[in-house]
């Protein structure tokens, strides 16, 4: 959130601190100029150029409808929010600020959002995702940690309340999550185990004598870490274990269920004490959300009621006995981790935001800095420079085209949330794994491009770049490791490519593959077909079957490969053997997808 | 500088505070196992996979005879420093450390390596820069900011003594640099021309009546801006400005003889103020490098006297008449930048550094950590991933190629250091160009993807990727921003090129230019032209015909696209419209001499 002053160094100002004027000086160079006149006196900076850039075109008009179109209906829900903070200057992150202050900080000021500010996130969650989204987009504004403390609260600990628990957790829980009377936790994650989530191996052993679930860390690798919001704050952690059931198994050995969910208290109520058997270390300093207070915690037979099981999926009776409407573990697994699809979905509509941050400061700081010219003329904006536009351009576009996309991604979710229809819930875990991969890996290569285009200026901390980055850069791997998560992408696609040799349909966002696929054996290429010249290339249409026809393509041939191998390799060897190849359909396949969103957007 | 313990966790050792437990869990984690029996306890993490790999090969006895060879001939001065920074504790840089401490414990490390370790580096840089070089590298193992620090010192400061002073100046300074009783600046950059020098607006003008210099800021955007050393440490600052020299231009107007080097006292010698005339503030925070204290320097009419001028190449006598050995105003600016190269060795040099040690860890972590695997089997290496052997492998593989063609251009350096011959240099300031600009862009790119690829406990800051990109980040454009660099590459090949026409000799380092364009007519493609299986692929010689044909080909078009719109646009618009064209050129011209160098040394 930009406060600095817009007074002109020069002008008599009441504050007259080295740091502040440094700040003032700066803010001329880098923000657009006020229509104001400039500050007296010859020596004062002029950035006349950007200006006279923006009036040139007559393009304000425009950019507001342009705005309103973009925004959306949520606009001014953020706006309350930027105001509230903006007038709350002892709620703003400073540049310097030591990790303990940050995270208190960071607390304050998700305590004065809700609190104050009067927002109440879950149920904006349960009620109306894309103000929630929304919501969340306007924070991060404040402070990036702050979104992710937010998502972590509300996301992923209320989001497992929500979608993995019943009416019971929902009682018991809702409100004082909401009003942040119980922060906690979401403890996935162990030291050994990140994104094989099933090999997890913290346990959950049923005690039928008193009723009870005891929890326990086996050994050093199955500590769960990473877990935010559990070193400082966290009242309850969502603990993900393996249900054993003693004497269940084959020969009366204890029964593994695989993975459930389990709210596991952590902190006294009262005192904020750490509970018996349960150990907390930190995490201590991180590349960035320093704001976020990431623990380490460890069970030694802590024990929790039977009732504390989030028992959606699975549940298990007074007498030990085990029912879900699931029939098999990998069935039940699936259904779990389906219902945390909404972090993605965060995560993907957060890094667009923050890629256009990025992409504005770079480029108005592109049209203000001009730097070399023709011999005896003025020097050139930088961005003048064919080198800076190829750079900045196609990144300005970019962020049109994930808007759109991650409007569509949140149209799918919210719709996936009222029908609870399975084929748009399946889709809705692919495109979101998908697009959460390809976008904020776009935006993590982004703010480098940004920085470095924005030369020395671009390096002071003020003008953003370095806490962008830093705070992002986590983005790629948590809530699933990006290139994990594409080959979730290519694993459904190749998928749905044998259910159509089998006759079956395919899902919603695939439907093009049945008419690219159809035809493809049939088909010319149709960027050596169809060659007409310019208004081809630029027409639409062209270029989205272009797209498919690559996506398809590459199905076709990595289908093959896989049945190659896979004789020789088995599965999985195959699978790796492909699995660069695999990641360029994965990707391939986002591109079209988000292409497609991009035309219909520009359409509208 | 990793000071981590290694013991295990779960032994019984005297400090068990958490924050040291978790560093001892992660140290394990990731350090290379140490031949010490496991510890006690069956809950301790077994790191065995990586140990086991290692030892699988017998590689040891080969890796020490590698290690050898590639350390070279100051291996002993490094090892010293290393030493001698590991048994002084309170001189390592904690995670969490505000900048004014940060400042302060850079100075005082740096004071530690003269005053205590007894390290001349000016002398140093005079006398072996080679042995200079690898002294900045192993200040860099302890903190980036440091040898930054260092850099600007020495470098720098004492660099612009050295190469455009005369004997008085050296006389008067040298020492005292060198033992760091004159800590010093070097003012160039203004906050509105960074990479055109040449536009720079502070003015020297001189007064014959009292036979001083006076220098002067005339606006805002002449502020002397990101002035390493300047902001707290600096007594002395090398400021360049325009030379003016009053009635000696046409009809008595001032005469404006270009960019010239002054030494400006800007703090008292005793007390440390700032002296009359002058104004510093602060660059403020940072991305990275904080130990750095950044300023920026405001003149108003602050005189000095005429010795002050650093007069190698350009001279003032006491009836202000100017001298030089060189006729012209461009041909003097070329001279007094061209001493300045060693800056750009030096960050070439640091930057493979710092690549070596992010690729170390990013292997490192990617043979001990195992995720997924074939069903009911152990889980495997994720460097045993095509994906992650696809991110890894080639930038380990550049690691090796980059050192030695950083080894190269340091010896070219040393070289020209020794022999001041022409020819030389020019080849060392176009290669440093070059071979700065690739290498810094590749290493900043590839500590993003080592991060990425060490998944979550890449987001330690004790894992140290955070670091090395935020201070590293700025090599890409201190010295010579990238883009700007390898124009002055692309610009020199086209020299040759005309030349080449002309009937004039190549450079060394382009030699093979000689070659390929002369036959470049003639001769097929060797891509096309040669192909013969496996065997021929790997052939370095087909190789490196590939890279220089590709080289050639990339001239010969752009000089024929230039030809084509110098008639329509001039000659910098011509440039401009090929500037991506350009910027292609040279960094396959780059590739081609990196790859020369590789093959030359896997050859020894």
């Amino acid at each position: 959130m930009a406060t600095m002053s817009r007074s002109g160094y020069g002008s008599d100002d009441e504050d007259s601190t080295p740091a502040m004027r440094r700040l003032r000086r700066l803010s001329l160079h880098l923000l657009q100029p006020s229509d104001r006149p400039a500050p007296e006196g010859a020596n004062s900076l002029v950035p006349a150029a950007c200006a006279g850039r923006r009036r040139a075109g007559g393009l304000d008009a425009d950019a507001a409808a342009l705005t309103a179109y973009l925004r959306g209906r949520h606009r001014a829900t953020q706006d309350r929010l930027y105001r509230f903070f903006v007038e709350r200057p002892e709620l703003h992150t400073p540049v310097e600020l030591p990790m303990a202050a940050h995270r208190e900080l960071c607390f304050r000021q998700m305590a004065a959002l809700v609190r104050e500010a009067g927002v109440r996130p879950l149920s904006l969650m349960a009620d109306d995702p894309d103000e929630y989204f929304a919501v969340m987009e306007a924070v991060g504004g404040l402070d990036i940690s702050l979104a992710v403390k937010f998502g972590v609260q509300y996301s992923l600990w209320g989001g497992s309340i929500i979608n993995l628990g019943t009416k019971k957790h929902r009682e018991k829980y809702f409100d004082k999550i909401d009003n942040l009377d119980y922060p906690g936790c979401f403890a996935m994650t162990e030291l050994h185990h990140g994104s094989n989530v099933q090999a997890l191996q913290t346990t959950a052993t049923f005690d039928s004598v008193t009723d009870e679930f005891i929890i326990d860390t086996p050994n050093d690798g199955a500590i769960k870490w990473w877990i935010g919001n559990s070193a400082l704050h966290g009242k309850f952690a969502t603990v993900f274990a393996r249900l054993i059931l003693p004497l269940q198994g084959k020969g009366g050995e204890p029964a593994d269920m695989g993975i459930h969910a389990f709210i596991v208290p952590i902190r006294d109520l009262e005192t904020h004490a750490v509970l018996p058997g349960i150990e907390i270390n930190d995490c201590g300093h991180k590349i960035g959300l320093n704001g976020v207070d990431n623990g380490a915690l460890r069970f030694r037979s802590v024990r929790i009621p039977r009732d504390n099981l989030l028992n959606r999926f699975g549940d298990v009776a007074r007498d030990g006995k085990y029912t879900s409407s699931l029939p098999t573990i990998n069935k039940r697994f699936a259904a779990t981790l389906g219902e945390l699809v909404g972090g993605r979905v965060s995560l993907a509509y957060s890094s667009v935001g923050i890629l256009k941050v990025a992409v504005t400061i770079a480029v108005r700081y592109a049209l203000l800095r001009q730097q070399f010219g023709p011999p005896k003329q003025p020097e050139i904006s930088v961005l003048d420079y064919q080198s800076h536009q190829h750079k900045l351009m196609p990144m300005l576009a970019s962020a049109y085209a994930l808007h759109f996309a991650r409007r569509y991604l949140v149209d799918k979710y919210s719709e996936m949330k009222k029908t609870n229809d399975e084929d748009i819930s399946a889709d809705v875990h692919v495109l979101s794994s998908g697009l959460k991969s390809y976008i904020t890996s776009y935006t993590a290569k982004s703010i480098s491009i940004c920085r470095e285009s924005c030369g020395g200026h671009g390096y002071a901390a003020v003008n953003r770049f370095g806490g962008l980055r830093n705070d992002h850069d986590i983005f790629q791997t948590f809530e699933g490791d990006n290139t994990v998560l594409l080959q979730q992408v290519a694993g459904d696609l190749l998928k749905q490519y044998q259910q159509k040799f089998k006759g079956g349909t395919l899902s919603v966002t695939w439907n093009y593959l049945r008419d690219s696929m159809s035809t493809y054996l049939s088909q010319p290429n149709p960027v050596t077909a169809r060659w007409e010249g310019e208004d081809h290339l630029r027409d639409p249409k062209f270029q989205l079957d272009a797209f498919r026809y690559r996506t398809s393509r590459l199905l076709h041939s990595v289908a093959a490969r896989l049945q190659k191998h896979m004789k020789t390799l088995g599965g999985f060897g195959a699978w790796n053997r492909c699995l660069n190849h695999l990641l360029t359909l994965a990707e391939s396949h986002v591109e079209a997808v988000i292409l497609a969103r991009f035309i219909e957007a520009v359409k509208r």
